[in-house]
């Protein structure tokens, strides 16, 4: 433990100076423009590999951006973990919400500030620096480590569904480890467990043929924009429990134990207003608000759009309305089912004067990892030692659909041991990841990669 | 009769040669690029005037485009008409739908097209023929007659009721006529003896100060897209009565004797259904088609907007949500008086979570006209004479708000003796105006002028 914590404290400003030089790629995954920087950071972190002793690292061509990896395996009793992480970035704009240049990384009031420092770079780049830290102390390296960085994550991960599938044979591990989620709060070391799935659908109401005068028609025929509004109104009851028939049959129920545990942890409803500039919290009746966000199903209207929007007044019966929607699942729902579910019900309920088409956009399975396994375990003493404090186990109320992928093809739960903070301003102006978080998180996930393998550690007395 | 027919028959060409350099103009009032075409169109119609033997021609200008008067007053015991129409047209687009140039007028299948042909040249050029007809055949004129053409009514008509208001003397009349209305069907003669009037609003749901990340958020915060459908699905019950306490307070009832006057219409669901392209008609409980749009307030959504509604996907709970709503109303209703009952009873019924806005954008009196007037009674003759069918009176579901100025203002009421058919295309491509009915209506309308003075006719007998 003295060794590694050494080994960080004597190398701070070169971890800080190689993170830099990661961070300075734009590596904008959505914008076209970028593509050459996406490219040129992938070479980048792939040569960074090398240096730091992992080997067979290889550029993986997509038809998107390439996919980096590189290995290190020569532990044959030890487990195999994978490492995923995402060396692209969310685009920068409205750039002039900014107080420094987002691929100038900049470190004020013990925070780096730059375009993907906490979404994922510096979270990335804490797998990398405590796989050095151990190898150039030890020589050696505890278990066998696998790095999988892809550079679409921003952009929908478009490619690496297919990749895992093709891959799963080189891919192949025992658990795989995730640093993209965050603490609860600050100074409170979090382990995320379970994430929501999704179903987005997208409805449309069609009405007459063309717009109509509403003066000449108002009364006579069914105006597409208000069936959309009565058939969105009957998606949910006064307890703000989903109507959809079905919709509820497999969710997995908390258990107490996780009742109490989210309970207990700091949340504040009247800071929690006021972040998000609301007058009071929303939701199902009969459950907390981390419980609503974390571990209930839930509805969303994401966009909705009918008839004459611009300046002023146009009179008219719109031809046509549209919603998109986006329902939330938890374990054990099936997105297809759900889907299936909903469009049964709109048509239930939707009245003979329209004709409605119900479009499925995607979805995403809902994930739970079981909390009491020797990852999840071995994960939190990692925490507990590098941080000093009693790490919690979270849920997250979004989805990251690769997990799925992993636990499907590879069938390995990820444990998603994240160091971002709630105010690191992801996908924002002014991103920023914590200076104590990323020399933290080096020390925390070199303790876990050794708690891994015990008889590493008995060999290397002292070690932790 | 035969005198004013056979003017009219020996005129033909010559008449329609006038109408198509009217037509000619490309006098789009709403687009600043035409400025100078309606200005030039109204030049040329106010030389028009004086060419007729119309006396005082005068342009006056507006901040907008300038207004048209003329008269001809020579009989000191005959009633005074005011002449309302405007020489002003609605863009053309798609331009490409059309079959000919908008603006160069040609002749098929005894149908006049150009923009503008129905609403509202060609039925404006119907008085000044008329007039001239009469004048040129007799050497004097029945009444006394003052002619107000506008170039704003296809853009809001902005300063007509304040010149309305400021020229009330010059303007003095017992009668106003418009002809800028429809017949009920091709060969059916049709006189509107009332309007419905509007109030127009748009509301606003506030949620949280930005756009939340669905999963992040979803269960929690109320999602305003939401509270918006609720909102609009409590606007009306499922009998299609509308909600608002108060709303049908002052409706007055139709009579027994026009609602049976509506029912002998010939009136086919089934092609009205098809030429809207909708399933089936919708409405109040207890009323007709005609009934719902002539003589019953209703409710419209004519736009909506919430959130993200481009291409795929975008999860998010929209930071607010918007509608615009238009409220037709019938007499007695008062469109300041709809609007605060519309506010208070959103407000009524809105949730603690948001916050609502409510705009009043604008506002039109209903119109009502007596049927068993001089007026009416006259028109209706003259119509039977010209075009040998039993006229009908109608209502229109639309507002022309002007009328309600006149009715205020000159405490004049108008006859709205319209010549256009349902399949004009009037606001579309295409416009065009019936050949018998430009010819008839010439002849309808000197009828008219006739038969408002009998005195007059005496001194001519032979004249009808």
């Amino acid at each position: 433990m003295i060794d590694i914590a050494n080994y960080v404290e004597n190398n701070r400003q070169e971890f800080l100076s190689h993170l830099f030089q990661f961070l300075k790629f734009p590596s904008v995954s959505s914008k076209s423009e970028h593509s050459k920087d996406v490219r040129n950071c992938a070479i980048w972190l792939l040569e960074h590999l090398k240096d730091i002793g992992a080997e067979n690292a290889h550029l993986f061509e997509t038809e998107g951006h390439p996919i980096v990896y590189a290995d290190f395996i020569h532990s044959p009793n030890a487990p195999t973990a994978l490492v995923y992480g995402h060396y692209d970035v969310q685009p920068v704009e409205p750039l002039e919400l900014w107080n420094s240049n987002p691929f100038e990384p900049v470190v004020e009031n013990h925070k780096i500030y730059a375009r993907g420092a906490s979404d994922d770079k510096a979270q990335l780049f804490i797998h990398l620096k405590a796989f050095e830290s151990i190898f150039k102390t030890y020589n050696s390296f505890p278990i066998n480590i696998k790095f999988l960085f892809e550079g679409e994550e921003e952009a929908g991960s478009s490619h690496l569904d297919q990749f895992v599938e093709n891959y799963s044979e080189l891919l192949k591990c025992d658990t795989v480890i995730i640093s993209d989620t965050e603490w609860f709060d600050f100074g409170l070391p979090s382990i995320c467990y379970s994430l929501r799935g999704i179903s987005f659908v997208e409805i449309k109401v069609k009405g007459p043929g063309r717009d109509l005068h509403s003066g000449s028609y108002g009364g006579a025929v069914d105006n597409p924009a208000e069936v959309l509004a009565n058939l969105i109104a009957r998606l949910k009851d006064k307890y703000g429990r989903i109507s959809i028939p079905g919709f509820y049959d497999k969710v997995l129920d908390l258990t107490q134990e996780e009742r109490d545990e989210f309970a207990k942890l700091p949340f504040n409803e009247n800071s929690y207003c006021k972040a998000l500039g609301i007058k009071q919290t929303y939701g199902e009746l009969g459950f907390s608000i981390l419980e609503r966000t974390w571990a209930r199903p839930t509805l969303e209207i994401n966009g909705m759009f009918s008839g004459y929007t611009g300046e002023g007044a146009k009179t008219i019966i719109p031809s046509e309305a549209t919603a998109k929607i986006s329902m939330r699942l938890v374990p054990n729902q099936n997105p297809k089912e759900i889907i299936n579910l909903f469009e049964e019900y709109i048509r239930n309920i939707s009245p003979p004067t329209v004709e409605i088409e119900v479009k499925a956009l995607h979805g995403g399975n809902p994930v739970i990892t079981p909390i009491d396994t020797i990852w999840m375990r071995k994960a939190k003493e990692a925490l507990r030692n590098a941080f000093g404090t009693e790490p919690c186990f979270i849920r997250e109320g979004g989805s990251i659909p690769i997990c799925d992928t992993f636990q499907r093809v590879l069938k390995a739960s990820p444990v998603l041991i994240g160091f971002g903070l709630p105010t690191d301003n992801v996908h924002s102006p002014n991103e920023n990841f914590s200076l104590e978080n990323f020399f933290g998180g080096i020390k925390a996930i070199a303790y876990y990669y050794m708690l891994l393998n015990e008889n590493w550690l008995n060999k290397n007395k002292g070690a932790l």
